[in-house]
């Protein structure tokens, strides 16, 4: 079991959220916690090959956009490493870094870590590696800042105690480690600002439900799971006061991008009066797309929403529409929140 | 196989959807179909006891507001039938009558129902049945008579093609045999005037998903599934210019109570400028609650979101919210459609 990872340099063996590390280095390999099997199995996977790395990311094994980026940059230290051991030419890494990077397309995370590793390429393997860790520890860092510059602004907008209504989930399993909208829950935790925490389950993959779940029971927080549909209700009975998400990309006027069902909180966060208010990472930042309707949002396997594990839900012949993700209008969102700063979207502020 | 009853005496021996009838009367018992089966398995199902039609009732085989409120009214004829065979008083009638008032608590139609046939049980039991009888030709022909109202409304807000967002189920299974919502889908597709029905897939149990993509099928219509969080997204990306939905209860200012996923939809539609229009009997209606704030909205078994089937979703210990229907404010909502009339809420319009 690889769960030495060491957040920091400081404090115990084991991450803030108490699981091993979403995404971790071995080494000359990754490895990644299959949160395709969360919460029934805690099961680490090593990732040896661009192939592998692919397939966990597509399969959503890891998920989550500042996750994927860390497992993009890893997936091009897995190809150096691999080329050299293979005698392949620096060009082929960078082939396999093409393909990492569009991996899936809507989280600008992912491409944003590929690029940044790209560099390093012609400088060999330990410094791809080097990279790539340079990202992961960017990450738990930035996870870090964000949990303490948000839950200010959370309880300087909502007083305590902070009632959230999260969506899917942009908890540490969502990150290399720490995570974004979920650090936040954590530091309200332990400032002893926070309430309850109303879970969307999130469909079709249940990313709350199992997910954010199983964190928020790891933190011993009082939460509730629902279907998502209820969500604007939770708000309009005054249940919860603050909104908290994170984003798959955010564009320069500060439309955000998220998962999909994330726009209805948004809407009715704005007739209820509470701040809708979303944490990420800089990376998730996209200064190059101007607006949400240039965002590309995937559109995934109509079976996510048709079957549940092998058994049809839906009457023989069903088609389905399975966008990812949705787009929530800038005038919409509060705040967006990083590690470096305060963004007020809805007051006309750009990125 | 019960499949004989004849829609107003009239046109073929099926009903209008090409099922049979949802909830329908046997000479001395009701038979209803079991909605948990559907789609895998249309069954239909002998009621000949109070106990059985309650627990069909709340286990939701059968479901829709209409659909209760002729159930409850054919279980009061269940008892008098066993009254008058077991030697039980009048006043018994009245006391089962009373246990199937409330076996739900949201959808008025159910007590409705149940009150209409009561002074009938002092004129035997003959009587009760031919007033329970008399609640399901009604539905019949106010779904057929809303039908034709609410497409020439909805035709004249949104033209044509009209591309429908619609939730749950508000089709011949939420009724006697003829629908709310979805009989508008079907005089749409009847008249050429139908694009593309968006079909949410209505957690927890799957009621869109089910029930509204077999009658889609059936009625042979271009429609798609897709998760609850998808329907603000379809309302936003404008591939539905209408929302259609039906109702368990209508308060006298214009609140609308339904399906818990609605609310979301009447916020996207209200920012996109798109009708949302609600069809439903005049039953539904209930002048006697003020607004919204007085309706018991029913919250069910934290299981329905917990467990998919026996297997656990969430961790061991989760906690759930799980109410059934919410509430729409009526200045969100366009048009209530019923046999009668059309009252505009959103202009102020009430009962």
């Amino acid at each position: 079991l690889v769960w030495n990872h060491v957040l920091m340099n400081e404090g115990p063996q084991i991450s803030p959220s108490g699981l091993p590390p979403t995404v971790d280095w071995a080494g000359d390999h990754a490895v990644i916690i299959d949160q395709t099997l969360l919460p029934a199995e805690l099961r680490l996977v090593a990732i040896r090959t661009v192939d592998e790395m692919i397939a966990a990311i597509k399969r959503l094994a890891v998920r989550g956009a500042p996750a994927i980026g860390v497992a993009g940059a890893m997936g091009v230290a897995v190809a150096a490493i691999a080329a050299e051991r293979e005698g392949r030419p620096v060009a082929w890494v960078h082939l396999e870094a093409d393909r990492l990077a569009v991996a899936r397309p809507t989280a600008v995370n992912l491409r944003w870590a590929v690029e940044r590793v790209r560099p390093a390429i012609e400088f060999g393997a330990p410094a791809v590696v080097a990279a790539a860790l340079a990202i992961r520890d960017a990450d738990i860092a930035s996870g870090m800042a964000v949990a303490a510059r948000a839950a200010d602004l959370v309880i300087d907008l909502c007083g305590t105690p902070v009632n959230v209504q999260t969506h899917c989930n942009a908890g540490s399993l969502a990150c290399a480690e720490v995570g974004s909208a979920l650090s936040v829950v954590r530091a309200l935790h332990f400032r002893g600002a926070l309430g309850v925490v109303h879970v969307d389950e999130t469909r079709p993959l249940l990313q709350g439900a199992r997910l954010t779940a199983y964190e928020m029971n790891a933190l011993g927080v009082n939460y509730r799971v629902q279907v998502d549909g209820a969500g604007p209700s939770a708000i309009r009975l005054g249940l919860v006061n603050c909104v908290l998400i994170g984003a798959d990309r955010i564009a320069a006027n500060g439309d955000v991008c998220n998962k999909v069902g994330s726009y209805p909180l948004a809407l009715a966060a704005a007739r209820a009066g509470i701040p809708f208010v979303v944490v990420a990472p800089e990376s998730t930042l996209d200064p190059m797309t101007p607006d949400g309707t240039a965002i590309e949002v995937e559109e995934r396997s109509e079976d996510e929403v048709l079957l549940w594990g092998d058994r049809h839900i839906c009457p023989p012949g069903a088609r389905a529409w399975n966008p990812a993700f949705d787009v929530t209008p800038a005038d919409l969102v509060s705040a967006v929140v990083t590690e470096a700063r305060v963004i007020r979207p809805n007051r006309g502020e750009r990125l």
